[in-house]
Parts: structure tokens; C-alpha cells; sequence
């Protein structure tokens, strides 16, 4: 895989290398034919995986999101506005008395799918990266109570141990 | 959350802000009580997903990694070095006959793990920014042949779905 100069970068975060042959840019999700690539491209900059935990915990104003991440708010708008082009969340807006309106961000269907994503993270964390105190959350089934984990699941509902899984080349 | 400087940041790479109030620095696995953030600060770094991606394809070399990603060699070894830090991958070497010896990275069982994380990538990527071509691979379980998806599933081993799972707070 050849990494090359975009004209025009997703993020605007191309990165410069000084005294070296080149300039290693951003790709865009096209330039990926990988989905891990492509879903890297929407998901992997800085501070958007944080974005969407809040976003699963309930945060929609931007506001909220700005006052609970402490990012700087023109970095969290262009965050937003990556997730909003790639259908993961869509922009709305909201207005309190005697107020102007303000805008506010909402996950879709594929953005709530990322559950998952936090889920994977959390897991890995809790188990590999320990703190002293413990996890700082569980995650419940809310229907049943029970708690949940991710993993592999066959079509048959199994669960396949990650050992396990192997990667088959569909040469697409 | 409080975003500060931090006086040693782990990966070297603070973002600085012009113009603006602040220099908003990378944090350390400590700073963070909640594990996506911990989790992160060791795999979000630009590149660290797809050097994953290809170690669970069976890649070690070093000098494969760097063909393979097409990225500068002084970053890769960075990312390397920290997988090694946190216990994801060992720094091992290997010798071909008449030349010196090279270093080769493996995946520790907390690595191997990571199937999930690059798991969930890639089924959020197929289903929600396709390739008309289709995927580039699939998963299936080696012992079955059985095809495999990343999932919540609860402690009985039946799988939740992701609009069922709630985060609760521990007060940890």
C-alpha cells in the first residue's frame, strides 16, 4: 500500500515530515478498499471515539459535548461535521426560552451500531489496562439485566473464541 | 474532563493550537479513569489499527510492517514501541542466513484480542461506507467454517442487541 500526497485531505490534518522524501497525508475512505481502512478514516481522528461515548451516554448539544470533553470547540466542530457526512450522526438544532437556537447532534442507525466499537474498547481497557479502583462502567442487557460482553458469534449464535476466527481474502 | 498540558506526553505528539488559549497535549493511560480512554491512548494513534490489523494477519517483521503500510520508518517504530510498552506486542529478532539480525514484533495474548477491535471495524465499514466490489475478506470460524460477527452477548451466551445494552455508572 503506497501512501501518497491527497490534493484535498478528509481531516485537514495532513502530516508534514521534515527533511525526509515526503508528505504523508490523510487518505479518504476511497482511497481504502480495506473496510478497516475506510471505517479508520471516519472514526480514527483524534477525540471522535470520545465523541461517541458521550454520544451513547446521551449527549446530544454541542455544548454538552464541548463542556464534557474540553476539546476546543472549532476541533470538536470538525469532528462533527466528519461524523454528520458519513451518516453517522445528523445535525439538529434546539432552543431554550428567550435563547437563539443552538445545534445539536444525534446518532443515527449506523451510529448507534458503534455501541459495539465503545463496547470493544471498554472491554479491552478494563481487562488489559487496569486501574486499581475497577471499571468506571458495566454494561447491562436492559431487558433481562444480565451482563454482556462482546464477542465473536457464529450464524448459529455461538460464541467463537477469538483465537479462533480466521481471515479469508475474497479477493475483491 | 479537563484537558491540560502535560509536561511528557506519550507519544510526542502535542497538538498545538495557534491563536488560540492553549496547547492541548496527548494524554497517558493514568490520566484517564474511564477505559476508552485508556484504551485509546495506546491504540489510537494514526497507523496503530492498521499495524494491528496486519500482525493479526500473520505479519512480524519489522521490514514487512514497513512495506506492507508504506509508512516512514521512524513512525512506525514509535507506534511498535509503544504496542511493546503496553503489552500488546513483544520485540523479538530473527536472522537470515549471512546478514545481521532484525527486529520482528508478535502479538501477546492481550494483542491477539484485538480480533475483536479490528472486527468490529471492518463489519461497521462493510455494512456502512460499502465498496461496490464488495468486502476485501471475511471472518469465519476456523474449527467450523462457520461465518462469524462481532456481537454483545450476554452471560448465558445468547447475543443482546446493541439498542438493549445500557452503560451503567459503577461510582469507580
Amino acid at each position: 500500500m503506497q501512501v501518497t500526497a491527497q490534493a484535498g485531505c478528509l481531516t485537514g490534518e495532513c502530516q508534514v515530515r521534515v527533511g525526509t522524501i515526503d508528505i504523508v497525508a490523510t487518505k479518504t475512505v476511497d482511497d481504502w478498499k480495506c473496510s478497516v481502512g475506510r471505517s479508520i478514516t471516519v472514526l480514527g481522528e483524534r477525540w471522535t471515539i470520545l465523541i461517541l461515548r458521550e454520544a451513547l451516554l446521551g449527549t446530544t448539544r454541542f455544548a454538552d459535548f464541548e463542556r464534557y470533553l474540553g476539546l476546543p470547540p472549532d476541533r470538536l466542530a470538525d469532528r462533527l461535521a466528519t461524523l454528520v457526512e458519513y451518516g453517522v450522526m445528523t445535525k439538529e438544532s434546539y432552543q431554550e426560552p428567550g435563547q437563539r437556537r443552538r445545534p445539536s447532534y444525534h446518532l443515527t442507525p449506523a451510529g448507534r451500531e458503534l455501541h459495539l466499537l465503545i463496547g470493544v474498547l471498554q472491554q479491552w481497557g478494563d481487562k488489559n489496562l487496569p486501574r486499581p479502583e475497577g471499571p468506571t462502567v458495566v454494561r447491562k442487557a436492559g431487558r433481562t439485566g444480565r451482563p454482556v460482553h462482546v464477542a465473536f458469534i457464529d450464524d448459529l449464535g455461538y460464541e467463537v473464541p477469538a483465537d479462533d476466527v480466521v481471515t479469508i481474502p475474497t479477493g475483491n
